[in-house]
């Protein structure tokens, strides 16, 4: 009997690539997505890659803020657990519109938690962010490390892990993980399913790829003059595979008996330039990149990069893939997807 | 023509002693209060008392989180501002039931700024709490403080501190006062209004109080041995007629032209422990208070005073009452009331 997965925001970038892994793992998912910021073309290609395993994923339009929706799917299925993807992701749209984040945010992962607790479904796995990190004072970042929120997309993923851990602190038959993601990149080896931003990308790589293909004319480069080797920020790039594997090795660790409430990054423990990702991808894609050298963007920090040690020993993780296979698999999808996945969508 | 404001959570303790004060200043107020802690009798005796004035006072009762009638009201009538009270706020209930505390004290928040938001009403008083000092290093609390959450009902009010913070910076013409209450007591010197908590009180007053009338045998004091003239805790107690005095100032604040977003103490200034403040009370009620001695409350802080001198200077308000007069109101409250504002309800 394989157990159920309840996978919010599965049609978005993490989640599609996630929601493949579980069903090549022999789960069973379901995943709730409203498509506000995803497309259900990403589960098509899911579906076709999985083949056999595609039965096995159902999917439900709705925004987990809609409470009957939400009632209505915990009282007709039982879930084993859940993995929490949904949320909004950029850090310059919050600055600007922060109650649609922590709309959006914090009232869909209550609603969520409610539910569960109605249905005493209390198995979770939470998104959250390297971005609590803030501007670290000593790197690599631990799961002790300080942490803070520099905007309100991260006050949306610092409050959401204090929301976890108070649930966990009243009522520990939960088990919780916390899971700090740090900068996720590339796509699946296949080229069927990666990342598709609307708008004008908030991350590197989109931005990369985007230039490659032709929709814009240079890549931007926020700050040269860091104390880095090369005066550019410092992040650790994580495959998007390695990623959604990481979501199974949490599973894994959610069936142990005696696990309760706890935080782990998700990184490789590699600090990569942004000159070097930039590099990495002109080597992978044979395409030059035009860079454009502008300041600081208030808020970033100049050297990110996780250590790895918890997850290693105990989720029995570890990232396979380098900064190459990232700019490979981004790159492919991007060859093959230059306009993602819906590339006839008329504005008109 | 008088400001209209309205007042959430205006049936409750403060709440009921503010917009009491409001309609002797001449406003208009509109209360919406959900009754779900509180008793629509604080509002009729607000309006016995403000007499002439009481036609001045109109309410509604619903939740902050029904956004339809949260909705209706703000198309109906327009306000000058907006006194946010409603919540919920025992500490030790938001340690066991941390979801309903987010769920009442978030999700109302939310709706509350984005209704002011849609409607163009951008005047904020929030209720926030001297407990995100946690537990502090240095006293007096100044409001440029270390901030912390020690519990839920914390985290409410540090989140919606952040959550209104996020909103002004996106939005510079939104003005914003962060009202951090000390330990509110007392009650208006009429002793038509006051404290009525439901349930065990949380707060020493109100334990004090109904160990005075009978309803209890004995006032349990949590830590005898911390590092205090008497061993016991000290907190800054506040008459509540004061508080609702500084709203009023933090009103007046508001129509400052040039004010943006800002954190104010509402406290005394001065430290008093629990068994002085048990003293002040037998010697104004005449009663004796039988003790019962016990071990200390986790999460509970030695010593926290405020600063006053921001309030004093920049809203032009300072504490006139001392824990004599809080003993003697409080005793009168108690005296006329001592079963609340509902005493015949029966629970069969």
């Amino acid at each position: 009997m394989s157990l159920s997965i309840l996978v919010t925001g599965g049609a978005g970038y993490i989640g599609s690539h996630t929601v493949l892994q579980l069903l090549l793992g022999g789960y069973k998912v379901v995943v709730v997505d409203s498509l506000e910021n995803s497309s259900q073309i990403s589960l098509e290609r899911v579906r076709e890659f999985a083949q056999d395993h595609a039965p096995k994923l159902s999917f439900h339009q709705f925004d987990l803020r809609d409470r009957p929706a939400l009632e209505k799917l915990f009282a007709s299925e039982e879930f084993d657990a859940v993995i929490h993807f949904a949320g909004l992701k950029a850090v310059g749209e919050s600055v600007q519109k922060p109650l649609m984040y922590y709309d959006n945010n914090i009232i869909g992962l209550i609603a969520l938690l409610e539910a569960m607790a109605a249905h005493g479904c209390k198995k979770l796995v939470f998104s959250s962010s390297a971005t609590v990190y803030g501007w670290p004072k000593v790197v690599p970042c631990n799961e002790e490390s300080p942490i803070c929120a520099l905007n309100p997309y991260g006050s949306t993923k610092l409050f959401g892990e204090e929301m976890c851990r108070d649930v966990y602190k009243s009522d520990s038959t939960w088990k919780i993980i916390l899971l700090r993601y740090f900068n996720p990149v590339g796509a699946h080896p296949s080229g069927a399913i990666g990342d598709d931003p609307r708008g004008i990308p908030n991350n590197l790589m989109p931005f990369v790829q985007q230039v490659a293909v032709g929709r814009r004319p240079a890549l931007t480069i926020y700050g040269t003059d860091y104390g880095t080797k090369d005066g550019t920020g410092v992040r650790d790039y994580i495959h998007v595979v390695d990623l959604a594997d990481g979501h199974i090795a949490a599973l894994n660790k959610l069936s142990d008996p005696s696990f309760g409430c706890k935080v782990y990054n998700l990184g490789t423990g590699k600090g990569t330039s942004v000159l070097e990702m930039v590099a990495a991808f002109e080597k992978a894609s044979g395409m030059k990149i035009p860079l454009v050298m502008a300041g600081r963007r208030p808020g970033d920090a100049e050297v990110v990069y996780a250590s790895t040690e918890r997850a290693e020993r105990e989720l029995n993780w570890k990232a396979k893939y380098g900064i190459d296979e990232m700019c490979r698999d981004q790159w492919n999808w991007a060859s093959k997807n230059p306009y993602g996945y819906e590339p006839c969508v008329s504005t008109d």
